[in-house]
């Protein structure tokens, strides 16, 4: 007989369940009757770590943001400018098409049920504020060194982050209908590109 | 009593049915019988006019995007350049944003429904691609007249369709985020500097 399974193993038995189910028959159609059967734990020990099978979703959602932050971390470390740490930014897209790709489905049903529920949806978008504020915050650091224009330090950020967003939606929702990787290449080039004082 | 009506009105009913109830109930909520209630018209009547409800989705998202199309070639006539024509569509955020608003959980629930079969979700991306070529065809134009640099004419209509994108999608899911329609503007107008030729 196996030992009683600890509090974080529990939990992180939970969230591989959940991936796995939310993936396989989408967020619509599991429980959390099917997340506890095939993670193996009772309905006690389910809402022991979490309330709800929403809550579910925004720590597997937290969790990979925060793989994703390290490589962002890891990318952006030892740049020689804001304008390369963006470039290498742009350069990750192909690790996360990867991470994502075929989820689209189940971050569709997720946000269209956290649509009607505030406080899901504030936990929902808080990661895109997030990453608007590291954006932001790159651009600043561009003003300071002298290589970003100063009038374009507050629409900079936002803008990068638009195109970022724009290109991940589209590659999920059309895989095949270009080089996503290039595109989010070339343009962010582009938006970098127009924002940089000539010199 | 008023006349049978003809096909074409009972056709505009259902729509503006559909409108009133996928706005007010939700997509998923709505049924047939409901739309069939809301406009007075029988179940024969509605599936003489539509296969099924994604039908009268896609059919109502058209209506709106025509409405866009001509506002679109109304903004980019007579405009002195493609740059000129980018700002300009760039300045019609407000209007889109106006039109869709508080509409976003409702596209989220017919995308979430419409990526499990590819057929519907064909028709759902073909408007994507419909406006990456229109956008590709105004890049065109800029090398054409000598205003946008050459090496730069396959990633600019995409990178310009990704920002748009990127921008309406957070101005929908967080509208008092930021000015969204600003974003709009300086990030075009900064991706278009970028995409320039300097003279």
């Amino acid at each position: 007989m196996s030992p009683r399974t600890t509090g974080p193993e529990t939990q992180a038995r939970i969230l591989s369940a959940a991936a796995e189910c939310f993936s396989r028959k989408g967020y619509d159609a599991t429980g959390v009757a099917d997340l506890c059967a095939t993670a193996g734990v009772s309905k006690g020990a389910f809402y022991h770590h979490f309330p709800s099978k929403q809550a579910v979703f925004l720590a597997l959602l937290n969790q990979w943001l925060t793989v994703l932050d390290e490589q962002l971390l890891a990318a952006t470390q030892q740049t020689s400018s804001a304008a390369e740490a963006m470039r290498r930014i742009a350069g990750m897209s192909r690790v996360v098409f990867q991470s994502a790709s075929g989820q689209l489905p189940m971050f569709l049903e997720f946000w269209s049920q956290s649509a009607h529920d505030p406080t899901v949806w504030k936990n929902t978008i808080a990661p895109y504020h997030r990453y608007r504020e590291y954006f932001s915050l790159l651009i600043e650091t561009g003003v300071a060194e002298g290589s970003i224009r100063k009038a374009d330090a507050a629409s900079a950020g936002p803008a990068l982050m638009a195109l970022v967003i724009g290109v991940l939606l589209q590659g999920l929702m059309d895989p095949a209908g270009a080089d996503w990787s290039s595109v989010m290449e070339q343009g962010v080039g582009l938006l970098v590109r127009g924002m940089q004082v000539e010199g």
